[in-house]
């Protein structure tokens, strides 16, 4: 149970306060195991609920899900050039399959045991492409196999040296999508489509509005062609790259020999993509939309939508209300509605409300003796604005007041986004920009990668996209904003997680 | 896609058999990797229905998902006694964390980098129990906060030396849960819950009667109390745990100090539960009903419970039949069943049979000129039978038709186990049993250990359970049917997976 500790708020210290909301709201804990993270029930009920809204539009599209092993030979990874430089820094690798007592106390008792290792170290997956190409290889004979379109929904392992709880996490969970086409062209569709899904995702349903396009050189994904990315501003005006579609090109069907025979008989190397979104996604929607009371969740994403209160002083108004939040529960429950009556009585109306705040729930019902007299309840919405609703109806008064919350949170988010983001800046506004406020800003560049780097070790700042069309300035830029060089393409720069 | 390969037939080599099904049907593969494999979208799907009947269950009895990390500290498997003595020997243990090159070439072209050496080894979990207590001492603190019933979806990796697809591979998929409570009889009455749910499961869900019952110490649980088990018969008339329900006494609580302040102010060590059922099951499903033919699914488990074959000549005929096709897709799809149109026009109808036949699809339509005509489709069960069906309440009779199928599935495995049970054995009868048919042999037990390991020995049979009350047989033996000795308690023995 929740103990009642102050969040430490936003404008005090950003990164404190995102930790209190999740141990406020009991979303994560911090584990014995360096830089992992236990997910707890608040937490893990909505990753299943993202699960279950992007594994319906991914399976929509007509993809299948699969599982491949954990494990990944070592000798794997150095096949794709690109790709075992990206990785190969932060693995986790299985070398000895036997522990040995030592005869020592303490974490010394048992080591791994010698003569158990492993002739080729295993890789703990970073991400599946390695393998999965070893099967495709094996799957993909004709043209009629294609597309192959495959996900997966597991754990993997990158050994980062700085964690922070959802959002850089040694193990973290995610979806990857990995796909096989017979040309170039269904590759860049593909690839498009699931950038497609995953901005429909972040808008519709965590009701976080992101911005897309491709990514630059550097930030793109070790032996990508190239990286599609969904990129959101958190209230700290910081980037966060919420989802990545790459097109990998023939780079992975060429280093584990996927071929095809086409229609007219021919041998031809497959194209490929992959696309991932991660448990990072919850971070996102904390910094998205919490406050200094704790967690907000979008309805769309919320475990619990609605929680009754019942308000008594005597026992005979405790059996009256109660009968009363129970009728009501059961009326939302069988309406589909997630809803959970606190019935305790071992706590005031106030503790609850302050508890169920923290945890995001974004509508409360509370119910006294007044209000069973006037045949209504009072309604309070997570985030702001209390009046009463008459129990004539209130089924749909709850669904509408739940749909009108989820599209006030993407308003709000779409506001503070614009009101972070400057356009058409020039090197000296940029700089300014980036060290005193931060933000989305738009302006020329040239597309050469020194500007990139120069600009990252001034101001901290990277590349988040080249934006797609609907996000680009008018008119465009015609000069790099750093060199003054024409201007290739116009570009999203913020500092990011 | 599936190439037209013999299956071998179960009579000939029932292993054999089980690898030809699996592959017939494209639910498993082996993968480069020693002892995983991969689940393919055949496969996997029958795993996500299992899933989401199971978790529903999970979830209506109160229990919530959660997400722990994958390694865990080498100390922790130390902790409780005969638990590290019961993984020690199966584990996967991570000791570096980057890769270096090495200027060779091939699988050696990388290793392990010394300097990445860590100072305590990580083990991938075997299953959760110590990483999970760890956590339950940090958020149990009062009997408020009791029964905690927690439950987890995720891979599990044991280093098994022989291992066969789905039934024993070294990673694998299942769901683990882990709950505290006040008292024995609280993680008595949950250990008791649960084997229920996993009965009910198996013979509703599955289609797969089994037994239910308790363990003998040597085939419990490494730290458990007592081990409740659910046992089936397989046509081969060897036996498969499929899924264990632990009392664990205060065992865990002890070795992690999980406590609880009682309502009465004093601290007492928690009582705990595990149990867990796991991607084995698919291996449960196949071996009790598929046949020479290929898989079988029972509907409510079946990825496509039905498919629809249009048969046409000519190009008219062609328009004509698809286009009920879809409608009656439509039609079911509407009305909840998993249905797919085969329009393919590359193969034949009776190729396209064999293709649906071997993944096991429960019923096929098969739609020509003269159905069209006659206002009906010809159904096919894959257990066999053959009838036409008026167009007119056609979703009805699909309906009807796949709950049939389901109960008939179930009654004759039953059936099966039943004509390979045996009842009241002697020690001559029971060794003749083990060796020329083998079977679950019910007889009397004095509990004692040498008989068990002699039996064992002799028989290569193991008490599977000492069976809960409706399976015991009446009257009940008296004597232990090897020794002769007094008999404590009715056994089931067989040969098991």
């Amino acid at each position: 149970m929740a103990q009642a500790q102050k969040i430490t708020p936003r404008a005090e210290d950003f990164s404190e306060w995102y930790n209190d909301v999740i141990m406020q709201a009991e979303l994560a804990d911090y584990s014995p195991v360096r830089g992992c993270m236990v997910i707890r029930p608040n937490g893990y009920g909505i990753w299943e609920l993202m699960q279950r809204a992007l594994d319906d539009m991914i399976k929509a599209s007509g993809h299948r899900n699969a599982y491949f092993p954990l494990f990944i030979p070592q000798s794997f990874l150095a096949k794709e050039a690109e790709h075992v430089e990206g990785f190969a820094k932060e693995v986790a690798l299985v070398t000895h399959t036997r522990l040995k007592a030592t005869g020592k106390t303490g974490a010394a008792a048992v080591m791994p045991d010698p003569a158990s290792a492993l002739e080729e170290a295993l890789v703990v997956r970073p991400t599946s492409e390695t393998i999965i190409y070893a099967m495709f290889a094996k799957w993909i004979q004709s043209y009629r196999d294609l597309p192959l379109l495959i996900n997966q929904w597991c754990n993997v392992v990158r050994w980062e040296l700085r964690t922070r709880l959802f959002l850089r996490t040694t193990e973290f969970l995610w979806q990857e999508g990995h796909t096989a086409h017979a040309d170039e062209a269904g590759a860049e569709q593909e690839a498009r489509l699931i950038l497609g899904i995953y901005r429909k995702f972040a808008e519709e349903w965590m009701a976080m509005p992101v911005i897309t396009g491709v990514k630059t050189e550097s930030e793109r994904f070790a032996g990508a062609l190239r990286t599609y990315a969904i990129e959101a501003l958190m209230q700290d005006r910081k980037a966060l790259q919420a989802g990545t579609s790459h097109h990998l090109g023939q780079n992975f069907a060429k280093a584990f020999d996927v071929k095809y025979q086409t229609a007219a008989g021919g041998l031809e190397h497959v194209w490929s993509t992959s696309w991932g979104v991660t448990t990072r996604l919850i971070g996102g929607l904390i910094m998205t939309h919490a406050d200094d009371n704790g967690m907000i969740c979008p309805p769309r994403l919320a475990p619990i939508q609605v929680v009754i209160v019942p308000i008594w002083k005597s026992d005979a108004e405790r059996t009256q209300v109660l009968a009363v939040g129970e009728r009501i529960a059961a009326d939302l429950g069988a309406a589909g509605v997630r809803v959970t009556l606190d019935s305790r009585d071992t706590m005031k109306p106030g503790a609850k409300y302050f508890e169920w705040e923290a945890q995001g729930v974004p509508l409360r019902l509370e119910i006294g003796p007044r209000d069973v007299a006037a045949n209504q309840v009072m309604t309070a919405r997570r985030i702001g604005g209390k009046t009463p609703a008459a129990m004539n109806g209130l089924t749909e008064a709850v669904r509408s007041a739940l749909d009108e919350i989820q599209s006030t949170l993407l308003g709000a988010a779409r506001d503070r986004r614009e009101a972070a983001s400057i356009r058409g800046v020039t090197r000296d506004q940029f700089i300014a920009f980036m060290k005193e406020q931060g933000g989305f800003a738009y302006g020329g560049f040239c597309g050469d990668g020194t500007c990139e780097a120069a600009i990252k070790q001034e101001t901290a700042a990277t590349v988040r996209v080249l934006p797609d069309p609907e996000f680009r300035s008018t008119p465009a830029p015609t000069t790099c904003m750093w060199c003054g060089k024409p201007s290739k393409a116009e570009a999203v720069w913020a500092q990011a997680y």
